[in-house]
């Protein structure tokens, strides 16, 4: 599996992935599963992934030779805005489902995935979209600021009470963080190293890109602490004093 | 769906339950998914249930009636001992399955439930088991002193740190609390009231049973003070000095 989370803010975009795949629990390799297409001073849009990573993939090879959309190739340095490119990816999610989904299904292997979209295009804000595996997609607003695809339930409580779009990035950083660990805590199937991605709104061009291991001495921070503060948390609650 | 949890802890046993059941999101109702036998200076077993609601109620009903295990007729209010519990629960799932599963599969729905039996018989230490819809069953020990079933990923991370078996049955409730109201935040499906047990160890008879709504000024206390106390937690971690 994978866990990959997305926090659409004020101040830009924080985007965080897990690298790990598996084939079976006997069979686990590291891979990158965020692809970053960067023109500098006029756009930056970065792919996470989830799922079958035979299809994610292939989506971003042909993502990297161009889809048709509309009757005209494209692709993600080339697409006008945030919209067309969700819409070029979920094209190119539907040209593979074409070509590999009776091949799939004759093995009862399922086209199973799950993408995110993040960036921003001059001429318009920062957008965060998923795009699910018929190619359709939905998009991150003020009110829910934050998308996740995979392994995403370990993870969630953390975001629900802690995110609004006006959490500066920092404190993104921090939470994703954390709700990363919370799921490398919970679940074998996710694994470091993690890739993080911060952009800063009207940069037009990656703030910071970067792969942290577990040796990581913000990550270790992090893991000590955060398992530190909720058993302090949970240690400071007062007891029912109910319970006979 | 369903969430509930239980502690095998030294002190006894602490189990949570949710109420909510639901076909489709728009036809809510509320039922207790834990059921309790209890004869008191000899036995306390509680019953958890999660999944297809007519067949964890049909499974009670069959427990009441008496299932034929190893030739004899048994109930709860008979087993020697608790791992004859979790087999004669066992053998009324898969009765159970033999007379609605083809029916089931006819209309494409799952025979989908697992059961968690948590209690004691005089004679030996109380024991929790988790059911499976096979009928097969696992069992919590010293070194995983918690199980849980329906929509266990939410609530799993403060479990994972914080519950030992050595952990006292006030800390259990609260963390099974805390553990419910992570869930009850992040997903829709699992709703108040909520049903507590607690046991505590050769007391051969319900320490505690209560149903425990929103408006209860210790679930309030929880659900406020956790809120507050994570977002506390996170703020208080470093910063990411790194990030430009």
């Amino acid at each position: 599996m994978t866990y990959c989370v997305g926090l659409y803010l004020k101040e830009g975009l924080v985007l965080l992935s897990d690298t790990r795949t598996n084939a079976g629990v006997d069979n686990i390799s590291i891979f990158s599963k965020m692809q970053v297409e960067e023109v500098p001073g006029e756009r930056v849009l970065a792919m996470l992934s989830a799922g079958n990573l035979a299809v994610t993939q292939a989506v971003w090879n042909r993502l990297q030779e161009g889809v048709r959309l509309n009757g005209a190739r494209h692709t993600l340095r080339t697409v006008p805005n945030m919209f067309r490119a969700a819409q070029l990816i979920g094209q190119a999610v539907r040209d593979q489902f074409e070509a590999d989904g009776a091949a799939l299904k004759a093995q009862d292997v399922r086209f199973d995935i799950s993408l995110m979209l993040g960036g921003q295009i001059a001429g318009e804000a920062p957008r965060l979209f998923l795009i699910y595996a018929a190619g359709n997609f939905i998009e991150a607003t003020t009110d829910t600021p934050f998308l996740q695809i995979g392994e995403h339930k370990y993870g969630k409580p953390i975001l629900d009470r802690a995110v609004t779009f006006d959490t500066p990035i920092e404190d993104g950083v921090k939470l994703v963080l954390i709700s990363m660990d919370s799921t490398l805590r919970s679940n074998l199937t996710v694994g470091m190293p993690v890739d993080l991605l911060v952009y800063r709104t009207d940069g037009f061009a990656v703030t910071l890109k970067k792969r942290l291991t577990e040796e990581d001495p913000y990550v270790r921070l992090i893991r000590e602490g955060w398992s530190a503060a909720l058993r302090q948390a949970y240690l400071e609650m007062p007891r029912p004093d109910w319970v006979p």
